[in-house]
């Protein structure tokens, strides 16, 4: 079977990634699309807004065939390592393309600053290093290293949070993965730091900003939603009674740091250069994660940056356990959160090829990477009553959805 | 001065330790009453039911003339610590005699008791020893010793709580501070572990269960309470909105104890003898504290050891830690909480003599065990919305209470 992976959160699926899904199929001629998912926190620091259960679902109801997860380490990182872990693992799946949206869908831009940067590694490193040196950001440094090497934004727009991420798939790609064709479908949804909804390819962020503030799916955000996904909102709505965002848990973060020693705190990851001092300054007057986070923020790290150090000092991932896994060349392990009768056929088809474990259930492993993921998956329902909690929390331990119509 | 010390919780200050109050000055005839009172939380392992601020006022206000405090690492520990670290901080005061209540009042008892098994401790050790290793908990272990050695329970019931603590007093005195003596006065109140309120002097877990149960200060609760404490109470409650309980705590337990890794959960005072794995396992499917404390109860441990050990885990008390100051001889530091102008006078007179640290507020010294100090008051307040727990946390750096009328 041809299949083409895809590399996603879902937060949650809106019509933009439906439309992936159909033109990543044109493009790739493929049998089965096979998503590598971000489990309950996602790249950029957050709570998913619904837990991976429920966003597997809408996943499977909405053309992809089968749902894998990204591993908690690799999902929260910046893009090159979460790139890396998306990469592996659809390697290890031995999916023939890897599709992903961008911002005007053609492969070529990528392909050339690939080659580009290939070439000119030396300097661009050096430029990176010195960017870094004189207390820039990680983007503002790679912006300026890719000037200094003559990748220019003028002919194409590397600022755009989606080529970015594109970019790192494809170096990824080529660095792990070389068998792997990369594809790129233009993408339809209105930018990914646009924070209204304006027709009904919208943003993710704009659709969670829209339900978050009105604690309801209203019209707009419905219209701009697959049916799938607006029952999973609602069921996952109607049994916790929450949609996931920070603040709900920000006094777990207040307990939390007020509690832990300054050397513990040392040893999370993402906290680095005297970043503990100025956390447990800041937690003793913060009356909100907006508060908070005003508060840590300084020119050196981004926002994103700072939201998934929060989320490693609330679930808990210290450096000695991120070093460990995220120098690997190949996937720890593939988990399935969920397949249709294409995703299942697949797999009995691939399974004996495979070179990694594969997993239905996380106690079928002994690795230290499900112990960071039963770790965040536990944070992650803190927020919930403590009957949903231990509710939820056992769907952890169950059988992968199986959508078999 | 002639001064008196008394070893106290007031959770709440109810007539009871008023009449413990007057008595003592009659039997003790001091000029200055120094309360050594348990902070935020208690010997049983327990949130105080208000914070330690608004009980100093209470008890202030009802013939206490000084309140210092005493250090989480001792408040929270069986009887033999929590003694030891109360008398060597009423010791670092100067105090003349210590006064405690006791069921009929003589001390006569206390001092054959101490003398009988300073005689037999060889035998005693033996036995507590070998009751201990058939899988007894500690009281059943001491109850079989002290029968061992000939004391037995006809004619000195050694088995009412408030004997424990009161032989617990006498022994601490005479192994670390034998120049003050030790005078008992009768208590009035019911018995410690009675639930119901009957009478004026009810017991503080009466009186708190009443309080609690009803979420109101109910008239059967206020007849049994100076008007000083339904203040501090209602004043509380009116800031806060909540009382304290251990219920208000099992969110952050649950959170703590789902994402605290096995090998950092074993370095936790009091988990030992591979606790660790019964708490992991227990919390995965507990929806309550009861709940929880019904999972991991066993013949070997009583109750209130597994509370104690619930809120190291809730504060973070490491076994180094606690080892670290558990074996001193001397108090660590004495810190004021709350005085009127005869402690005012006492201190101004007392302090020159003074050989450990003497703070007001706990910036004014670097030492470890104020460190548990700040952990337990930001656990402490936790359960509180973030503006309130920004405001009381603040407190805890503030001067300590002067009641100068």
């Amino acid at each position: 079977m041809n299949s083409c992976g895809i590399i996603v959160e879902y937060n949650p699926f809106h019509n933009g990634h439906q439309y992936h899904i159909m033109k990543s199929k044109e493009e790739s001629q493929a049998d089965c699309v096979i998503a590598v998912m971000s489990g309950q926190f996602l790249q950029r620091g957050e709570p998913a807004i619904i837990d991976k259960w429920h966003r597997s679902r809408a996943a499977l109801q909405s053309g992809v065939d089968l749902v894998v997860e990204l591993p908690y380490l690799f999902a929260v990182q910046h893009s090159d390592y979460f790139s890396k872990g998306a990469v592996l693992t659809l390697d290890a799946l031995g999916v023939n393309s890897i599709c992903f949206g961008s911002e005007n869908g053609s492969i070529s831009p990528f392909l050339e600053s690939y080659d580009h940067l290939s070439q000119n590694a030396t300097l661009y490193e050096k430029s990176l290093r010195e960017s870094l040196n004189e207390g820039n950001s990680y983007p503002e440094a790679a912006r300026t290293a890719n000037e200094a090497i003559g990748i220019s934004t003028s002919n194409f727009d590397f600022s755009a949070p989606n080529n970015i991420l594109g970019y790192s798939y494809v170096k990824q790609i080529f660095n792990y993965a070389p068998s792997i064709e990369p594809l790129t479908v233009e993408r339809k949804e209105s930018q990914y730091h646009d924070s209204t909804i304006s027709g009904q390819m919208a943003s993710a962020t704009s659709i969670r900003k829209e339900i978050l503030n009105n604690n309801q799916i209203t019209e707009q955000a419905a219209s701009t939603l697959p049916d799938a996904t607006i029952e999973e909102l609602i069921s996952y709505y109607n049994q916790t009674h929450l949609w996931h965002e920070w603040d709900k848990y920000f006094d777990l973060l207040h307990y939390k740091l007020s509690t832990i020693s300054l050397a513990d705190l040392k040893e999370i990851h993402g906290v680095d250069e005297g970043l503990e001092y100025r956390l447990k300054q800041a937690i003793k007057s913060s009356t909100s994660f907006m508060d908070f986070m005003e508060r840590i923020k300084t020119k050196r790290y981004t926002w994103t940056r700072l939201q998934r150090t929060c989320t490693h000092i609330l679930v808990g991932l210290t450096k000695t356990e991120a070093t460990k896994h995220l120098n690997t060349n190949s996937a720890p392990y593939v988990r399935i959160l969920g397949m249709n009768h294409i995703g299942q056929r697949y797999l009995s088809e691939y399974k004996k090829k495979m070179t990694v474990p594969l997993i239905t259930q996380p106690q079928q492993l002994t690795h230290s990477l499900l112990d960071i993921e039963e770790k965040s998956t536990a944070a992650y329902y803190s927020p919930l009553s403590a009957k949903q909690r231990v509710h939820q929390y056992h769907n952890e331990f169950g059988p992968p959805l199986r959508i078999l119509q």
